[in-house]
């Protein structure tokens, strides 16, 4: 597909600007049908590109956009229609990848990203609504797993201050490879999400608590993805750690949580999905419910091997687990493939579980809002 | 003043990555003399400049730095030693201002800036040091002032979950021009400055809550700086109705505040201490005590008329004001003078006050950080 070379101008057609645009930006431009005009002004550039993070994100099929010069300096460039969500990219100038200055900045892709918020027309389930609203609090707390001070984001339900004598269910929720502890909230919406379902009686009202995913060892010198396997089982290794001996004693402590393993989930997304499966699993006697969003696990299992062997046993596994919920959006093949192969080698086994596919959706944060959407009212409920 | 063409090897001096360096990023650096090293890699650029958003930011003194490219298409430049402190930069590419890929970025200048820390060698007041931390929680509140959902951020001292019975005093704390509700947490640090003064017991625990000091009336338009006079009075008065009307009844009914006018006070750096001078000093019967640092005040002061007049009976302010506290800093001229200007309207009219001047700190945010440190042991407490 290839880019338009003379956009509309965005005052005179339907659309709105993107919800991601800083305050007195007019682009990144939406048009009604699904369009996206990019404007940058470059006045002694001598090429200015639109590039997405890459196929799997679903933005103009992950292709390099060139942007037309115009008279002013200004360079643009209207995208095909592009699929409701959320959507990293750069501006190239002169080969350097950079920021839209018109843009917010959300931490992805292993640094501040500008992002694109496409709104989905009739669609409110993630929006800020007229309805009461939770907290999201940033905690700092000492991990004796990495020795030092590290940063978590925990959401409050509406009305937990007000009622002292109400515990709640926890849910454990991770990020992607190259995203942090902000991710969830920021681009996932997580809370909005939470305060919309329930205000509808259709959640339990929870605790939502959000870490960065990457958790070194003391001294330890962070790896420059792609990372060796051996990369790979020690940030496994570390997170796990992390999670199970420093966080969870933490959280249980600090705010008003039933601290039983059938009140905790561990969720997580892509990178985080396959932390999910891997912790959650092998560690059932803190988490009851685990749940893997685009779970980056490629290899097909094993089932007498995987995860420990937890799967080794299904009638074991059944009865000791909540919920094993997975998800990847239609738009994502690689993702797609791995959760139809994790599927059938879970039926073969007698596992119970179930799944959801978000229609359309690619490698992007659209995927997982409905993903948590979609699973957020079956946990802590039988 | 001029760069070095020839930056020293970061691994081979003494020296550290700046604080504010993405995880896996070795640029900028700081030399163990002050001077910073950035680099960026640009291959196909035709130039490359470090440019600082103005003189008064106090980074190279203002100028534009061209960078030189080395032969593997890395840009670099090493600036004269930098004052610790907080430094909005962009890297210029081809003319066109962007973000440094190696450097989070802050919201700043009105969009996502890449900030540099500087550290200042044997000073911790405002880091994460190993005592209590309280919490930073997001808040979405309605304001009818605005007809929209806002969303602000509430410091609460540590312990404040742990004694229901215990009330706090408020301080009110704004951010400056181009900045937000997140800049005194991000770029401030105000809530650690806060935890360390109150582990010492220099400081009474106290909530802080920050806000958007812009306001939009129901159905304005957002106004691009530089605004007109007319621009800075609407958004003065539409500000002071959000705090009066919105913020603060909604502040004392979620959080458990001590709700008189003695137990709040309201501070504000440049923009946001113009505006603490003008809505707290109109609004005694809100703010007992009113802070301004670096406050963009630069036309004389009228003792008679100015801030409707609250300045003309010495005795009646000195009797309902429990703290008017001024600062700035001796590297930021303007408002060093503004400040000058103002003690000596004060002092003739009898006002009582007090003053800080922090020692060769620009317009930027160790001035301030310096400045919240000097007056939160002064507040709440006779």
């Amino acid at each position: 597909m290839t880019p338009e070379s003379t956009p509309d101008t965005p005052r005179a057609v339907d659309g709105q600007r993107s919800p991601s645009a800083v305050r007195t930006a007019e682009y990144p431009w939406i048009h009604a049908d699904g369009r996206v005009t990019f404007a940058v002004s470059a006045p002694s550039a001598r090429t200015v590109e639109l590039k997405p993070p890459g196929q799997e994100s679903g933005l103009a099929a992950g292709q390099v956009l060139p942007m037309i010069r115009g008279e002013d300096g200004t360079w643009t460039v209207t995208t095909p229609p592009v699929v409701p969500g959320f959507y990293y990219y750069w501006v190239v100038i002169d080969g350097v990848p950079t920021n839209d200055p018109n843009t917010e900045t959300f931490f992805g892709c292993g640094a501040a990203t500008s992002g694109l918020e496409v709104p989905d027309p009739g669609t409110d389930f993630h929006d800020l609504l007229d309805v009461p609203h939770g907290e999201v609090r940033t905690r700092w707390f000492h991990a004796a797993t990495t020795g030092t001070w590290r940063r978590c984001l925990v959401y409050t339900p509406p009305g937990y201050d007000d009622d002292p004598g109400r515990r709640y269910p926890v849910l454990y929720l991770q990020h992607g490879a190259g995203e942090d502890e902000r991710g969830w909230t920021t681009q996932g919406r997580a809370n909005f999400i939470l305060d919309n379902l329930i205000d509808r009686g259709e959640a339990e009202p929870m605790i939502v608590v959000m870490n960065n995913g990457y958790a070194l060892e003391p001294g330890e010198v962070p790896a420059t993805p792609p990372y060796t396997p051996e990369q790979n089982a020690r940030l496994l290794d570390s997170f796990r750690d992390l999670l199970v001996r420093d966080v969870v004693p933490m959280v249980d402590a600090a705010y008003r949580t039933v601290p039983d393993r059938r009140s905790r989930a561990l969720a997580g997304l892509s990178m985080g999905g396959r932390q999910a499966l891997s912790v959650g699993l092998t560690n059932p006697d803190t988490f009851a419910s685990v749940v893997a969003f685009s779970a980056a696990v490629f290899d097909p299992l094993d089932p007498e091997t995987a995860f420990g062997g937890a799967l080794a046993d299904a009638e074991a596994f059944n009865a000791r687990t909540r919920l094993l919920w997975l998800s990847a959006g239609t738009g994502e093949q690689r993702f797609d493939e791995a959760l139809t192969s994790m599927e059938s080698v879970l039926s073969k086994q007698g596992i119970r579980h179930q799944t959801y596919r978000s229609q359309g959706t690619a490698h992007e944060w659209q995927t997982w809002r409905r993903s948590l959407y979609n699973v957020a009212p079956l946990l802590f409920r039988d």
